[in-house]
């Protein structure tokens, strides 16, 4: 296998916003050329698969600008300065939820698009909920979405589940043998 | 369910660089406040399952800088303005592994991150391919990497490949009955 590493040589932060941070690299190339690489800084992000009772996950619906379409997905969010992805993962779900979870299991960890960030997500399956009350932040709004397994594996199928993090988590999950659901 | 859209107000582009298009919109949001969204702006991308004979998936390898590692997937690439999906998998296909294919199946489509960006993916099953020449734009290096269908899978599963393109398009066509591997 070559190596096909890209050196860094310069990094310049080319957009600083309140949510996106946008970098353009001069890099050298294997060839010993250069050339310049713009990505998105991301500190990471945890997914929750919150198993209810009786063969439900709790989903959230929520309406998503980028693409500008209500999505079925689990509960997710970034993960703040300092904190590690277990802490986020349950403050997150606690957060959009309201749901505190007794205890979470690492399903994978995933990269979504390695074209352009360094985004890394965390999947977890949740269990032993109980109820508490969403705390969702002020421009955030969103409805849970509890669904059977079956029911929303069959919607991954049929292109009604569409988000990638979603997907992974469910094509995965419905294969492990070790969850009574 | 209730309507939870964000109405555009206003959109500006907060930087524009050779491959990356970033905008910050004004939105209305459902309690009728107002608040911003910064996103990317992407064409959409093809990603392609080239089938080989013998049960082999020609996946390739590269170096992912945003990610600063070397990473296995599925061959794909941005969709050229005014291309439509299909032309662009046979031509990212051709450019990045040298193979023509007679036929094209749609597995699925894909939103990989979309907290901030409007990317969508194709993914489809390549079949019958005829062996040309690569032709790679003078900055990409990469280099084939077969695979038999099961260690890909199994790789999946141990977290080696961990792009979430290919662990879609592996977990769901491992599950499809039509294809004689």
């Amino acid at each position: 296998m070559s190596n096909l590493e890209e050196k860094r040589i310069q990094t310049e932060k080319v957009y600083s916003g309140s949510f996106l941070d946008v970098r353009k690299d001069t890099v050298k190339l294997p060839n010993g050329e250069s050339s310049t690489r713009e990505w998105i800084k991301h500190p990471g992000a945890v997914c929750i698969i919150p198993l209810l009772k009786e063969n439900f996950i709790l989903f959230i619906r929520q309406y998503r600008y980028p693409i500008r379409k209500h999505m079925i997905e689990i509960p997710a969010g970034k993960i703040d300065a300092g904190e590690d992805p277990l802490t986020c993962g349950l403050r997150e779900l606690e957060e959009e939820t309201g749901y505190v979870a007794e205890k979470l299991t690492l399903l994978t960890t995933i990269y979504p698009a390695i074209g352009f960030t360094d985004e890394k997500m965390w999947i977890y399956i949740a269990e032993n909920l109980t109820k508490t009350k969403p705390k969702l932040d002020k421009d955030e709004f969103l409805e849970p979405y509890p669904l059977p397994l079956d029911k929303a594996l069959k919607m991954v199928w049929d292109s009604k589940i569409n988000d990638a993090k979603t997907m992974i988590a469910l094509l995965m999950f419905s294969q492990l043998k070790n969850f009574n659901l």
